[in-house]
């Protein structure tokens, strides 16, 4: 995609602080980390979310989290653990619209908190199921 | 796993709000919602988390996470996007120790914010990606 800036980072136009790197993947460091080691995961092919990737990247993708996060967790920034975060689509706060999950290190009291406060009343949820139900 | 809650879910032992089933995934309505339509996605096998599920299982969950995401954006719960979250280890806020990645359904204007502020500093991120690199 001409005008996405992942897409620009895929093809060396733009620099980006790489951490890992094979034929379906591209990881590279968070230039707004909020904690040491904040890394992106992106498919080396244009898709917009995990709505529209396909199996292939989806699979190559989830599979670099894993081997990153063993890496950060192991040695790396010798983390306690990590999030996996995504956001897909505008309202669910995506900001750059080419497929990217975000590995977050996690240390022993680190103080913050990723789980968000919304306010959400719980309804029927035997109801919900039946409807939702696939 | 004898202790394990969602184990014991997947056994039949535990009654749960079920959305989809496959050979190798469970999914089913967070108990706690933070949104409406709130959905867990565990492999049907224990792995504690992603660090040590294995590929099979781990992609299988991706591809089910895909396959809830676009059925509850296009009818569903009627969506504007989703995210996908996952704690990985005990620093990550993970609770049950069993993988398992939460879809949060978002909607327009639906005023939370999944994005934690942490005052963490960023530091020389040259540094720091010659030191992560893999």
């Amino acid at each position: 995609m001409d005008n996405c800036v992942f897409c620009k980072i895929i093809k060396g136009e733009i620099p980006c602080y790489k951490i890992y790197e094979n034929e379906f993947v591209l990881a590279f460091l968070d230039i707004t980390p909020i904690s040491k080691g904040h890394t992106l995961v992106i498919p080396k092919k244009h898709f917009e979310n995990i709505l529209d990737c396909n199996d292939l990247y989806l699979c190559e993708v989830t599979k670099a989290i894993k081997l990153i996060s063993n890496h950060y967790t192991n040695k790396g920034v010798h983390c306690d653990g990590v999030n996996i975060m995504n956001a897909t689509g505008k309202a669910a706060q995506q900001s750059v619209f080419h497929l990217h999950f975000h590995i977050v290190p996690r240390f022993v009291d680190d103080g913050f908190d990723t789980w968000p406060k919304t306010g959400y009343q719980k309804e029927d949820l035997t109801k919900l199921a039946d409807k939702l139900k696939m």
